[in-house]
């Protein structure tokens, strides 16, 4: 049976009782117990970047993070909660790409065995990269196998917790840290922000950031930046429901492929998100040779989907500050490669 | 006749008063002129990096730097101690790279002219991004024309001032704040650095960081990275006098191909170093790699060089606390993707 790789695991909910949205409190204390493992990434500013849009343009660089993205931040706040026990099980978790690095790295930081069901095709390096940070990988393949069928016999098996990517509390207000940090060191430049984009895939990260600049900067407005063909956000919002994407649809950006928003996410993002963005592959790809050659920093295509927006005209920062999150770095060489030399001038 | 494009500027030598070497008082003044064009750069961790080398590698990113290399420090404080009428007939400075950037992006700042003497063979992104800045480019031929004759043609044509890349006070005080950030930084992290690894051309950034680490943390050793063949500090320590390079060699390293080290930034190097190392191109593309890889930043092939001595263990990072200075991210989009091309892997 082909198995949608992208497909919401409904096997991950958690139970009824963590399915309450996460609170603004519950993303301090995900900082709190963050603090002693991550220093806040850097936002980074750039003149050559503000001359061409003509705004104050603040860059969270969660490409630097820990594991290469901000998945750390939720996998960490998730693990870090398990009762005595449930340590001892051990967690799993289906990814082929930056939640599994961040579930691997969480799970040896703490101690835990962690277990990734991850596509017997996913890239080398993902692979290695989860490995490497003690995971035990198990390899399916994603035509003729289910991930969440293999995933949960493990789980029963072992009487090891399942670790969703993005439908939960406890890792949303991990996600949310991203937001705190973004308000504080805005504040340090002496700024209120107007805006901030944040890209999706289940939208944990961006109802995090939602969560904490609510509170913290109550005039930013929140925009979800998201591939084009994959903008179940933006489209969600509009019809004040979640709807799914029309299949058929590709985009490079491998982490931003989620068929429909979360449950527990929409919740709080059709509240506290003002619109969004799409933007195609080729934006994309510019975005990520302009991060190399002018940012000097490394990101996915996911993780520069809200630069990509900004760089085609698809946001107005004319004399506005604007916070961009970009979000992971986890970039095949190859295709790195592809967009430095496809988009050499400026 | 073949100039020699690296040659040691005498034509450029500053007056005798301004010959005595900065202090560090002088290097806290550059801080404080600086302090309200530039925030400091971050002092990056990456457990990766840890992990391999067995010992706690902190990394300054000047990558990250406004212009996208430290050069632009020295240069903002040399011009902005120039009095009213030399700020009225501007500045000319000669230079292929990160210095023809640092002081074009200085001098509009500032509200001043700037010339730059770049060689027609210049990379055209440099070229444009000289430009980008401000500055009038002046092209010159490096193989029938002296660089030096046009450019002091020019000064004492316009009254302008020349502003020489390394061997003057204001620039090694300017370079100097990147040691006193990493010493801040460092404590911040709660570590006293047992190392500093510092690239050097003619030896002005690391002049200004032994000199700024020398009173604030001086139980840490400093060190110069070069490219094999352009090691004249580490011969020069040695010699206990400055050396030139034997002809003939060729490095990737653009920026680190000064013949011999500057006579004010050998006076404090002498006495304030500890030694040297030296990588090859093949070290310096891996390091490159690997920057864009795992720590998810771009670096040029002369800003990576302390990173590749880390990288092919010829630096002992055994159980301890070592910084790199990361001095520059200007990197070719072309030999970015070659190197990432060649080195796919850990």
């Amino acid at each position: 049976m082909a198995t949608n790789p992208t497909q919401t695991p409904t096997l991950l909910r958690a139970s009824a009782a963590a399915l309450e949205p996460p609170t603004y409190d519950d993303v301090l204390a995900a900082a709190d117990r963050l603090a002693p493992i991550i220093g806040p990434t850097p936002l980074l500013r750039s003149r050559a970047l503000d001359a061409r849009v003509g705004g104050r343009i603040f860059l969270k660089a969660e490409c630097l993070q820990y594991t290469g993205s901000f998945k750390f931040r939720g996998a960490y706040n998730r693990l870090a909660q398990l009762d005595e026990g449930e340590r001892q099980a051990g967690v799993v978790a289906f990814s082929s790409g930056n939640h599994a690095q961040g579930v691997a790295a969480a799970s040896a930081l703490l101690g835990m065995k962690s277990v990734i069901v991850m596509p017997r095709d996913a890239p080398a390096a993902k692979i290695d990269a989860t490995r490497g940070y003690g995971a035990e990988v198990v390899l399916y393949d994603r035509w003729t196998e289910s991930r969440e069928a293999i995933a949960g016999a493990i789980a029963s098996e072992r009487g090891a917790t399942l670790v969703p990517p993005f439908d939960d509390p406890r890792i949303i207000a991990g996600q949310g840290t991203v937001g705190l940090e973004i308000g504080r060191q805005a504040e340090r430049f002496g700024e209120e922000l107007d805006a901030v984009y944040v890209p999706a895939s289940g939208g944990g990260l961006i109802a995090g950031v939602a969560l904490a600049l609510a509170e913290d900067s109550p005039g930013t407005a929140i925009y979800v930046a998201e591939p084009a063909g994959f903008d179940d956000h933006r489209c969600s919002l509009e019809a004040g429901h979640r709807v799914e994407n029309a299949p058929g649809a590709t985009s490079i950006c491998d982490a931003l492929l989620a068929p429909t928003p979360g449950e527990i996410t929409f919740e709080i993002n059709c509240r506290l998100l003002a619109g969004g963005v799409a933007v195609s592959d080729d934006e994309v790809k510019r975005a990520v040779a302009y991060a190399a050659r002018t940012l000097k920093i490394v990101l996915e295509p996911g993780g520069a989907a809200a630069l990509a927006a900004l760089l085609a005209g698809k946001i107005d920062a004319q004399g506005k500050a604007v916070a961009l999150v970009l979000s992971g770095g986890n970039m095949d060489p190859a295709l790195l490669a592809e967009c430095v030399r496809a988009y050499p001038e400026p």
